[in-house]
């Protein structure tokens, strides 16, 4: 029997001036999925997690990138899938990517890896089709590849990846609930030119920073002008924690893919472990449950773990 | 008597997706420059090229910036400044930030060097000021550092050069006129998030592109959205030029500064000096006077030469 286990990473996608094409994969939180070959037809996935998840695959975040890649085989096989959620769906750090990436790339590795990272992507979009209504990349990019992704274009898909120095990342979940699409409706169809401009001078700046390793370029490219001021009006706490973690040494953060956790990165470990009390003391004052992680970057994405 | 000669070089600014942001120096045409410091206060501008100029020295774009240097040094010292101008003004390659950088190098070395790059800009900018009515930074700045230069933020001014590989430029002049301020009228205040989106995954890549020295990145992230399709609409020739040129291997391009030039960006100097015969023919057939350039990115920006 063909059996594997992987690890998949939480990501933060809309990484502050880069929405909706600018994500990183997180060394915690983390799922886990164990997928299975079969030579029968057919998809099966189960939580042994608590989680609800719809049971007909195709509405299931793992089980449509799955149905996509096995239409693109065309060979009478089948997989099961076994979910072990830490990442809580609606936290706002890619749980539905982590089983959306996951399952892909299980299913490769059990295949024999015939399929690249980009074509991956491609299919773990359905999932998140699925999760959201839209096929947004920048979550599962990152779950795939590791580090930091620029999806320059979805249609077609093109996928940069940005190199970065070491970087560490303080993520706060306040027990809210942020719906995706809520989050998305919220948002002006236009923007002023002048604003527009603003965030592509910082995404430039960002990934100029990244790339020179650059922190404090990086700190001041860390801006967004047209996103966090709608957005944030929906997250209890927000202004507070980022000026409180700004103030305390963070480089920056800012809302984590629509909501509701929090991230801040920082150049070292002691400050991300500063920000994390900045974040539990402002929770538990305004009286919101809350998780926290003190993490970095992943660098590897899915993981293969037996 | 300190007396300095500076060669100035044109400039591309609104870098395809960069609008505002990203800006290139060139190593054709060139304007000269020669500076002397004198004892007494005072600045006087003469060309010897005949365009006319403007001659009190605050309404000259060399004048402006030295006005603002001479305040900041508060010292009973002035300058001469005589133009050598072959940038032609209106062609949209820097003619007038040529002229303000230039006359702050020169002024600088003669004072014994004691402006960084980034205050020299700072000066330059009264001269683009009274040649525009706006401070835009994305001509003087590449005219001062050389090569490519990001300016995030105005204000604050935040300069990132961009590192990249050998780049052929092609230039064609239309002889036609585009008033900067007619160019900026055209564009609209508001634009689509969904533009925005795109423009500002572009200008990532791009920057990504220059900096892992990635031609195919480049290519693909030389993509205006925004600014490009209303503007090209005052540049006849302009489709069939960008088109035929990126058909003949050019990596992209598009209108350097508010226009009327046209720039291509090519991986070689055969491919770059096909382009030429390509814009020679177009703007032939349409019958309109021009001229052309084939270049490479300028790495010093304004150079000392006596």
């Amino acid at each position: 029997m063909k059996q594997v286990t992987v690890q998949c990473p939480a990501t933060v996608a809309n990484l502050v001036c880069g929405f909706d094409v600018l994500g990183m994969a997180l060394d915690a939180p983390f799922d886990y999925m164990t997928v299975t070959l079969c030579d029968e037809p057919g998809i099966t996935v189960t939580s042994k997690d608590g989680f609800p998840l719809p049971t007909d695959p195709a509405q299931n975040t793992a089980g449509a990138p799955l149905i996509a890649m096995l239409e693109e085989l065309n060979q009478p096989i089948g997989f099961e899938v076994v979910i072990q959620k830490q990442i809580k769906p609606g936290s706002g750090v890619g749980s539905s990517a982590a089983s959306a990436a996951g399952s892909v790339v299980a299913a490769n590795h059990l295949l024999g890896n015939r399929f690249s990272k980009a074509d991956l992507v491609r299919f773990a979009l359905f999932g998140e089709k699925v999760a959201s209504g839209v096929k947004h990349a920048d979550n599962v990019t990152p779950c795939i590849y590791g580090g930091i992704t620029l999806i320059r274009s979805i249609f077609p898909l093109d996928i940069v990846t940005i190199p970065a120095p070491d970087l560490h990342v303080t993520v706060v979940h306040p027990q809210i609930e942020v719906r995706t699409s809520d989050a998305r409706q919220i948002l002006r169809k236009q923007v002023l030119l002048k604003d527009a401009i603003r965030q592509w001078g910082n995404i430039a700046g960002l990934v100029a920073g990244f790339m020179k390793s650059d922190y404090d370029l990086i700190g001041r490219s860390l801006e967004d002008v047209i996103i966090e001021p709608v957005r944030s009006m929906l997250i209890p706490g927000f202004d507070e924690v980022k000026e409180s973690c700004k103030a305390a040494g963070a480089l920056g953060g800012g809302i984590s893919g629509s909501g509701p956790s929090i991230f801040m990165l920082s150049k070292d470990q002691a400050t991300a472990a500063s920000l994390e009390k900045i974040m539990k003391e402002v929770y538990t004052r305004i009286g919101i449950d809350h998780h926290t992680y003190v993490t970095t970057i992943n660098q590897q994405g899915v993981k293969v773990i037996s």
